[in-house]
């Protein structure tokens, strides 16, 4: 009879960028055209951002990308004070990289299973995929209980996602962080705020339910999307010169952007975002947000046109390149 | 010199899918291939839902539906009972829907504007672009503006978005709805709840900040989206049977197929969604929600495999055939 | 025992775009945003091309457009005047159109084919597998073996492809035309020009081998693919005012626009194509010539700006919208 | 006022893999997911191929690769032994390659005139775009005229293209290749056949047209598109194991993977390929030869389903880190 082990073998490795140098490899690519050009004027623009020292730099990341091996690539960057604050969806930061934090893996699911012909059998396995990845669903059920629980020990008032998440890396802190390369542990640690403006929507949005059931009528905590907004408005207008490095767009891409919009309404004239860079397959001819240019969003008043640039490639294939070029290049080193 | 009225002259207008019967074409587009069988095939599922008067259809949207001109054919579907509950983006409610209730349009760009060559002088003219289509951005400011007028006269407690939602409808009830086929206005009348699960991410978040900000530390309206979570989730526990009509991915997708687990995590045996329908331009390899599978949304025990098909199409294409068709079949009118 | 008749059951059924009429459907497309406005300005040019009576119109046909059934809808522009001459990849015109003429068809496959999990029974079963669509292998080998026969037939000295198709319509029209609605045998009727620039990259290319195989030392027929784009050019040299009616990419698309430069190169100034419309899905970021913009043909002095428009979508939804469109309008009823 | 030279002054350089070793980083993606794990399949498959040494590789190419500065990696493939034979688009070989052996260069263009909105100013300075990539006009005519000329000077009979090619490649020889790295030079002096089965589809063309016109009644030369055939169909029969290399989709793919049916047809059973990478952004979903999986190939009894790989990704990013890995490799050195 066919177990979990049988699918579960191989765990997902997470990439190591500074093992790697392309520097060389993404100059050269960029003498050449499309998206090896791109790429490379992405390269550049993400080095800039970094070594300008006066610029607030916001990760933005949409997608299954922790779970795709990619998380160390970010909690590197967070480690090296490559970026100020974190714009993130609920699955990458609760759903994978928390849940990696409390000792589970992703594991790598044999090509055969994207066919979606055997997703009832991993069902009755208790087997969740993601395209080529696997994740021990009764493990992904002890990471929606340990949000519940943190849910339970916090303040019962409306939280921020940042507060919440604050918490989050306090509880790795605490009990340990059980693999390495945490996202929420090294933004803990480095006080990085991490914000997740859609944060129901994903496994705290079940440990938040539970809460709340449980608790009834009576006092409980909430989960107050404004105030996350409020508060990176806020981090907005404190570090006026501000780049944003998107993975993925959704709805990271937007709320990141919207905080010069946001100051505005509160009276402060901000600059617009300095730099912007983003990584995406998404498409511009669907008018939706996530393949919207650049270019389009300056329209609108919220990134600046002198360095903007996107490159159409899935992440996995370009955020290494990306990142490993603005690591090898340095210019993290004389930030604080 | 170029003024706001050399670019905004001609309004999009919504499309009206009472007047076109695409069944016969809907139909014969199932017996040939590719996109065509897969949107016959969506179509037929479309109708089952509906005429399957134990179910509980839930309508999702992300990207630009309701600048796209598409506003008109989910009222429509509100209208004639064909909807139960709708999950979307802040955008298509807040900044285009509601917007548009408030008397102001959306218009036609022209198409060199896509090319991104005009977007400096469109922001100072202080227009908005959405790829083809043009805001006039100080209108947009009203309804940021009018966002938060709402929130001033809301109790001072954690809402859902759910909550906010309807007293925007009940603003417009009262205040007049400007433009005719307001989904949040139809919404209002037949008690159809609107979720927006990330819904800082829009104009209201505008004007929550605004909100927040003016009471300072005093008792302020929070949104908590935990709450919109619990509450889809009952609605999923109170009617068993469910279908989804996803237009877009996104949050919404997600967010709904979601409260099949979380009915579990309450204890609650509930069947995964029983119809499913997306409407996507949105690839499954980069491994994001917006372009997995229903068949991998099954492996998460969300959706069923029986009655679920993707079509890969953008939506201003999609939609019209997809609800026209089960329109024209008339299925809705058995519904109450 | 899995037999072929398991899977070969249900045929593609061609879609005939006179039986339904999208002019009012289309027509509210154009006043909306995105892929359903460019779709009803491609329809409009399509309609002026038409309308156009000293326009000759050039279909290009690339993909599997046939086999997805779309022949009559070609076979009905051919019988109405629409189409001047044809440019095709050798799939369409002699595996899939000129294969059902012999009497053959092609058959629905379900669905999960698509996952690739069953290609090896197809294999076995000698079905040959389109996307979502089924070929019985051996009916195609007769199919190869006919061009052979024909090409037996034939003076043994180059051939353009456009002279061996008009012996296959001629061959349809000796032997009988198995299934209705063959664009090879309109062609033939009408005296339509076919032209298959890659003419051995499809079932002929089986057949003449073998004919030169046979033929050995002998004399034998060839095909000359320059005498193909001397005949198209000599045809827009004599033709000044073009359309280019363009589905899909490939050799076709780039075959078409070619000949204005090659009038240029034998010392006739010929006009750019005055009409351009494409349906396609290929992206224009990959730098290859079936996604590149007809703007970008413009820089070669092929297209002209004025009325070009690319339709982003698959052809199976776009096509039967298109061509219903120009059909309904009835332009084409005064051309001859 | 604007010239030439003020569009014509960055040349695209030709990217070397021999310089950047990617083998770490590679391999280190093997262990993620996506992308960058289809990437690692891929180039342990190239491996493969390049380190059996019965296997006969065939390097494909569609789309304007060498343009995009993709030139000297195939050139160094064919140095390397690494390649035995090529199926390619005629733009490759000819407009680009040749063209640049001819001693013209590509050009950089500027971000900007990606948006069309600059083509009209292209035109009139004889500048043809290739999406980011500039071209002289006026320097193609010359490369056109160039084609004229071998044909003049060729015996007037159908010709395969690879004879053709085979001549363009002492062209250079006698004359000199005026910048290094040209794939048709260092094929020619490595005796690798290149066909270009739609070999009117590019430059050659026009030089083809105007030598067919010339000659007016006379004996001319003619090019035997299935003579191509015929003889990539003995190379597979003389050299059984085979493996394809694909860069883009199109004629290419097809052309190449239709010789195992070819062999049948001269009844002679050959094994499917052994080996299949291709590199591609094409969609599965149009149904279309491009994007269609190796898998469906199988059906069709084209390639085995062993050692197949498909990349999706633009090939400025994927192929010189596929050829790079195959070349640090090694594996070679032991090809002769
Ligand atoms: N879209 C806007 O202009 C806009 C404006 C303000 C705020 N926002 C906010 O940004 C966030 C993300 O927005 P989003 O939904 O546009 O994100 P998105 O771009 O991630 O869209 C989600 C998915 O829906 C699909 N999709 C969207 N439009 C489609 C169409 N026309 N046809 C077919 N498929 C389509 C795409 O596959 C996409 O991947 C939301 O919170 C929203 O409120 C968006
Ligand atoms: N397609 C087949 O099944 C098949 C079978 C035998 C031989 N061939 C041969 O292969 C060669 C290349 O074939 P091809 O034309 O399929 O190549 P292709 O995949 O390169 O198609 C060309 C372009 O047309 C567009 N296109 C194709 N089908 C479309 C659709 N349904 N909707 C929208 N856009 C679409 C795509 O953008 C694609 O990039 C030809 O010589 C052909 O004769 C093809």
């Amino acid at each position: 009879m066919v177990t979990k082990s049988d699918y579960l073998h191989t765990p997902v490795e997470h990439i190591d960028v500074t093992q790697f140098n392309p520097v060389p490899l993404v100059e050269a690519m960029g003498r050449t055209a499309f998206t090896a050009r791109d790429l490379a004027r992405a390269a550049d623009i993400t080095h800039r951002m970094v070594a300008d020292r006066d610029c607030g730099v916001i990760l933005c990341l949409a997608g299954s990308l922790v779970s795709a091996g990619l998380k160390k690539v970010f909690a590197d960057a967070v480690r090296c004070n490559m970026v100020d604050a974190i714009v993130s969806t609920g699955a990458n930061i609760v759903d994978q990289d928390f849940f990696e934090g409390l000792g589970f893996r992703h594991w790598v699911g044999e090509e055969k299973l994207r066919s979606g012909m055997f997703d009832a059998e991993l069902r009755d396995l208790h087997i969740d995929r993601i395209y080529d990845t696997l994740i021990d669903e009764d493990e992904l059920r002890t990471c929606d209980d340990t949000t519940r629980v943190i849910a339970d020990e916090l303040e019962p008032r409306p939280h921020s996602s940042r507060e919440y998440i604050r918490a989050m890396g306090a509880y790795l802190d605490k009990n340990g962080c059980k693999t390495p390369d945490s996202i929420v542990y090294e933004a803990y640690r480095a006080d990085v705020p991490i914000f997740c403006p859609a944060f129901s929507d994903c496994s705290a949005g079940f440990g938040l339910v539970a809460h709340q059931h449980a608790r009834g009528d009576g006092p409980k905590l909430s989960l107050d999307s404004a105030k996350d907004f409020y508060e990176l408005t806020q981090l907005k207008i404190a570090n006026p010169t501000t780049g944003l490095f998107m993975v993925g767009g959704g709805v990271p891409k937007n709320f990141a952007q919207d905080v010069v919009v946001a100051a505005d309404v509160l009276g402060r004239e901000v600059p617009m975002h300095k730099y912007a860079v983003q990584v995406t397959v998404a498409d511009v001819r669907d008018g939706a947000l996530s393949g919207s240019t650049l270019k389009e969003a300056s329209s609108w008043g919220k990134v600046d046109l002198a360095f903007e640039q996107m490159v159409y490639s899935e992440a996995t294939l370009a955020v290494p390149l990306l990142f490993g070029y603005a690591y090898h290049k340095g210019a993290w080193k004389a930030r604080t």
